[in-house]
């Protein structure tokens, strides 16, 4: 870490100011919602069902799935498929910018596995 | 994406059984939490101080800042150092866990400067 100096009274000051990212914060009001980071994780897989996606969840109810489906439709990450039936099948799965996440929800998942307790 | 196939009448469902990663729903349960995942972004480019990380942030109270910097702190990832006085110099830096964090964030930022509206 870089050196750091105190130049302010009664507060550890450093070389640099500290920003935060915009584009950073953004990604985790979204995904950091509760329910919709590991929404897409299931997604990464492929495609899944209503019901498939709330077992694979468990304990989420189906008001709540709904809602969350619906705003990473609307986010542009996830897309509903209908299938023509009778009977009609509804999937729900990655769309391209879900599908780009892909990879950082891996390491994610990997750091979390050798960092967190 | 995988082709599928609709077993189950009235819902689409998929050749795979859909699961959630234990790893990633932790993780996310912690840096999911508002405020957590911007603060160690915020710690990426080096130590800092209390009031240095709140104005980075913008629009978080003292009462938070500290309750979110001691669970980061109690989850391994971010260390609080006191530089001997006077004046006693107090910052936060990122612990080893949270520096291997960096690169995931940066990709983070780079997926949500990309996909995100």
């Amino acid at each position: 870490m870089a050196a750091y100096t105190r130049a302010v009274p009664h507060e550890g000051t450093v070389a640099h100011v500290p920003t935060c990212d915009a584009a950073l914060s953004t990604a985790f009001q979204l995904l950091g919602k509760r329910w919709n980071g590991v929404i897409l994780g299931t997604l990464v897989s492929g495609p899944a069902g209503f019901s498939d996606i709330r077992r694979a969840l468990g304990g989420i109810s189906d008001s709540v799935l709904s809602e969350r489906l619906s705003e990473l439709a609307a986010a542009g990450l996830v897309e509903r498929k209908v299938a023509p039936g009778p009977p009609v099948g509804v999937s729900y799965e990655l769309a391209p910018p879900g599908r780009a996440l892909a990879p950082v929800l891996q390491q994610l998942i990997e750091w979390a596995r050798t960092h967190l307790r």
